[in-house]
């Protein structure tokens, strides 16, 4: 029978996204018979991340330094922003190695549901970064979701004061996607967004 | 960008079963913007149990004291011995909450495959237990695969000697379960092991 230190352990696991209270027992017993290769080590790691790892100041992306190393960066070009919702999306534009920008991490999206203003994100940073006069154009990448749209529009409209470039990702087919399978709203913006072919 | 510390912590999390290194990244995350109510503590759980939790030397139980909470319960029947493949199994017996007598937790089954002998199980340890006297009945309730059977059959056989009576779980339909659904070995077991219907 599990005792208060293991149903402790299993609480705090089943809090972990994609893991629910029986996929939790099962990484708990998993790491106590793992303890000197998983479970200690984990700890440590989870110590040392809660000590060491920040949000940058500037961008929001998280990192053991401040400004970050993408800030810190001088081969990144500071002209251009690009700014997602979360550091997830900020490392999957990095993995992607597309990018050679900065980037502005809002922490979330505005969402009247969940009550979450313009004021809960990291939006006036942005104005203000975008208003220093280094930066020429900014690219939103949220989330092409109802929330993370309506979030686009309103940092657009709030970016007009600054007057610098502000564009979004394109719409349209994914790369190896197959028409039968996609959505209405997917096709209907690869057909409104459609470019002349190649020839 | 993930740095160091952070790719290290996100390697950690996707040896955990259940967790990959995708949903190991959103974990990691999920772990950061949740310092103070999820990271922090979640690192003092896993350092607490890493050295408070051992396994009971009598029956391979995970608790805090040994012997375990079960074992020292002066309430529980010590003529019946449960035999079980890991430690989950005890834990989904004890929250089925059926079994009154003492446990016995093998850490696994046989196996050719994987090189798993009768000495890397706790089977010697079960064979003395069975001899001390006490016992009167060993429950075999190994998991109905072939690994659990067959190490389940070696058991029967090591404990022939001490003369206790040896049981196994029955097989069949599981409650709530449709014929439809069920496979063959399952309906065949059930055929075989068919007892008078009540008027």
């Amino acid at each position: 029978m599990p005792q208060t230190e293991m149903e402790r352990l299993i609480e705090l696991l089943a809090k972990l996204p994609g893991l629910g209270p029986r996929s939790a027992r099962r990484a708990a017993l998993h790491l106590m018979k793992r303890k000197d290769s998983l479970l200690t080590p984990l700890a440590e790691a989870l110590g040392r991340a809660a000590e060491s790892i920040r949000a940058c100041s500037a961008c929001g992306n998280l990192d053991v330094r401040d400004p970050c190393a993408i800030c810190a960066d001088p081969e990144r070009d500071r002209a251009f922003v690009c700014v997602v919702q979360e550091v997830g999306d900020l490392w999957a534009i990095e993995r992607a190695g597309v990018f050679r920008g900065l980037y502005h991490v809002l922490g979330g999206t505005l969402s009247a549901l969940d009550g979450v203003g313009p004021d809960d994100l990291n939006i006036s940073g942005l104005v203000a970064r975008a208003g220093e006069g280094e930066v020429t154009e900014v690219i939103l990448a949220m989330n092409a979701t109802v929330d993370g749209q309506t979030t686009a529009h309103y940092i657009a409209e709030r970016l007009e004061e600054t007057g610098v470039k502000v564009t979004r990702l394109a719409r349209g087919l994914p790369i190896g996607g197959e028409l039968d399978y996609l959505d209405d709203g997917t096709l209907a913006a690869a057909l409104e967004a459609r470019s002349p072919a190649a020839r």
